[in-house]
């Protein structure tokens, strides 16, 4: 009935156009609200929303069976020289270490789970290696050998039995023998060994197991380097977009994106704004970005299993930050250089700690150094050995191969929180220790260049 | 241009009835599909799925403060009677069951942070009533702080201090003190608390002490019976809305939402078909249900901390179940019944795991019985007493206010796997257990009568 070129609609119909305006609108509010970021997540992948940082590490390999079996024979020789009989451990960070099963891949329960190293002698060489065991609840056999591990035995006990009388009977271990339990296990674990065998020596590990895995070989430098730089190259992509005004949330989950785009796993950022940073570990309020505030970001993230730490605490062009906190800024920079410088092989691990505090006493602010230097860093995000002020007597040397945080602190309650930190590696023959965020420019150079 | 009641449209909007239509079925189509359940959760709330499944347990209160104190003063009397100077532990169930903190309100750290009660004498009545103390770093005393518990004391160690001579020396304990650390505390809390004081004798909790926990209250156990009460509902729900074909995600999903529906928190199933229930901590392949296939769902969710734990192997109208898994169906259940009725208070807690098993081994399925009949259950879904077939030597009663899972089980690897869960709770003279489920109908009917 319309003219050619017309179509007559009928009047329910009349409408059509303001509708899908409406409609379209709508959809596009939903996508791109920040607190619904998991339904932006289905139409644009995390890499699009960054184009200037892409997956950083992907040339980086994990860490090949042959080294795990390397650390395992290390640790049996070990065992070895201090007359111990077995190494054990459950599922942990340790474990992870030496047999490639950490809590991710097998849940604590109340039935243990553990692995054992024996060491064995060769009747022909001489030579000392490691013989891998797998306590399992024999009902749950099958999927303990799942595991990316082959031990040459599983030992199975039933749920009437006594485990750690069946771990101790199938070992074979002397009534008196000496059998190190990871520091992290349960207590009930060494425990129960305890009981099973009244005269052993049931102990922590001695120093001279806890340094194999303190000692960082080039592959794991690799991957922690590499972790380092990427988390690094986020918080500068997150900056690039931050505005003030935006909220903790926001920010937070910016930089968590951001992590992800660079392609590590399980990151995720601390993210203070203001006089909240004075909580070195606090949780936030959610509040605004104002000129006059600081904002920083504590990320961590995994690749290969292994940890990055990087604190950051930053400006933007538009912030005006007040002189009294910006000369925080500042000494807290000139702490974690120091810090760096007194990061030497063969120096004690309370010097670092020393050197930073120093500075920062003689700036004045002494009380507001509330922690410690740094943490070793690997398979967990704090491990030993720590950079901290104990007296000479009971600090430790640092050697090649350690990694530390290097994180200087400055909190003052209800003002403003500052704290800046790259994580460094102690290399063989160097005067000092290097940034792991070196290949990415390393330390901040001002807050607004973090 | 048009006539009057037609409007005249310009060609591009021509098709606009059309593209609304696809718009109409793209979105329904988006917030429909399983695999985006978290889309659907934004336009209806899990309430609405399931209008026939109430928020069940709104009128049971949580444990009052007044009650967690009492605890504690039972503790201080018991470790008064055993000449114990301390009970130590880490944040986790223990500390939640005394002091209210969780691993939830504190992540553990290499830094502990540690729940102190010693007991303290009246000089007036003579009574004994619980000291707190709580051990914090330091630098986290503000956090520290805000924990929903107010002790006596906040012992504080300095970063560069030893946490554990900071904590003996505050407490004044003598150098031969008996001192018990949760035995789910890390072995270093020990190790260092032993190094701290070499004469002492730190030690798990004995019998007296690990017995306060185990045995529920009424308070308790109303919590205890509406969270599986609401469990079970909750897989009935579900098993009305399942259908042969779907697959094993979509109704872990679907029994997830009908847990939320429920009013339970931290809520989830083993959900697992066919032959993958054969494996009794199986994580399933994600198979679509056939109609000769049992569902098996092992739910668990918390109320006010409290956990659930009910399993229903089932089938749906359309099954068409072989009868030889249907006998085992039966056979499982009257092991569940025979087991409860073993569950008396002064019986040992390894007769109702016989009397399961007793029948399960006269149907001919002894070797597919794998694991233990039950655990207790609380504030960890397992947690002492146990109800395994140890020798009566190792045995220990049953008491008045126990809580245990009654879950027999046969597990024919590649075939079959059936469990029925229900909870139970022996009250003071009753003659057998009776079911936590029992408010909502108890034990299953039959595969099709959940």
């Amino acid at each position: 009935m319309g003219q050619p070129g017309q179509v007559a609609v009928s009047q329910p119909w009349k409408y059509a156009r303001y509708w899908l305006l409406v409609i379209g609108l709508l959809c596009f509010s939903t996508l791109s609200t920040p607190r619904l970021g998991f339904v932006r997540s289905l139409t644009s992948s995390p890499e699009s929303e960054f184009p200037d940082l892409p997956q950083h590490c992907a040339a980086i390999p994990p860490i090949p069976a042959s080294a795990l079996e390397a650390r395992r024979n290390t640790l049996a020789k070990r065992l070895h020289d201090l007359g111990a009989a077995a190494y054990i451990a459950e599922p942990s960070s340790s474990a992870a270490y030496y047999f490639n099963v950490s809590e991710e891949h097998w849940h604590l329960s109340e039935r243990p789970l553990l692995f054992i190293v024996t060491p064995s002698v060769s009747d022909a060489t001489g030579d000392i290696t490691a013989n891998v065991s797998i306590l399992t609840p024999k009902f749950e056999a099958a999927r303990a050998k799942l595991l990316p591990l082959s031990p040459s035995a599983y030992i199975q006990w039933a749920e009437e039995d006594d485990p750690f009388a069946v771990l101790s009977a199938a070992l074979g271990l002397p009534t008196n023998a000496t059998a190190y339990v990871d520091a992290n296990a349960r207590l009930f674990v060494a425990d129960g060994l305890q009981r099973a065998l009244p005269h052993a020596r049931i102990r922590t590990p001695p120093p001279q197991i806890v340094e194999i895995r303190e000692r960082k070989t080039d592959e794991e430098i690799a991957i922690l380097a590499c972790a380092n730089e990427a988390t690094l190259l986020a918080i500068r992509a997150t900056h690039k977009r931050m505005r003030i005004g935006m909220r903790e949330s926001e920010a937070r989950d910016l930089v968590a994106r951001a992590l992800a785009a660079v392609g590590l796993q399980r990151a995720g950022c601390l993210t203070l704004f203001g006089e909240n940073a004075a909580l070195p570990h606090g949780s936030g309020t959610d509040r605004a970005l104002h000129k006059e505030d600081f904002a920083l970001f504590d990320c961590t993230g995994q690749l290969h299993g292994y940890w990055s730490d990087v604190t950051r605490t930053l400006a933007l062009p538009a912030s005006r930050i007040p002189d009294a906190h910006l000369a925080i800024w500042h000494h807290v920079h000139a702490a974690q250089a120091l810090a760096r410088a007194a990061i030497a092989p063969g120096a004690l691990t309370s010097h670092p700690d020393t050197a930073a505090r120093a500075h920062l006493a003689q700036a004045g602010y002494a009380q507001y150094f509330t922690h410690r230097l740094g943490h070793g860093i690997g398979l967990n995000v704090h491990e030993s050995p720590y950079l901290r002020g104990v007296p000479e007597t009971q600090a430790t040397p640092i050697l090649p191969g350690h990694t530390f945080s290097d994180e200087p602190g400055v909190y003052i309650e209800r003002k403003v929180g500052v704290r800046l930190e790259d994580c460094v590696v102690v290399q063989h023959g160097a005067a000092h220790a290097t940034f792991l965020t070196a290949g990415v420019g390393g330390a901040a150079r001002s807050p607004w260049e973090p």
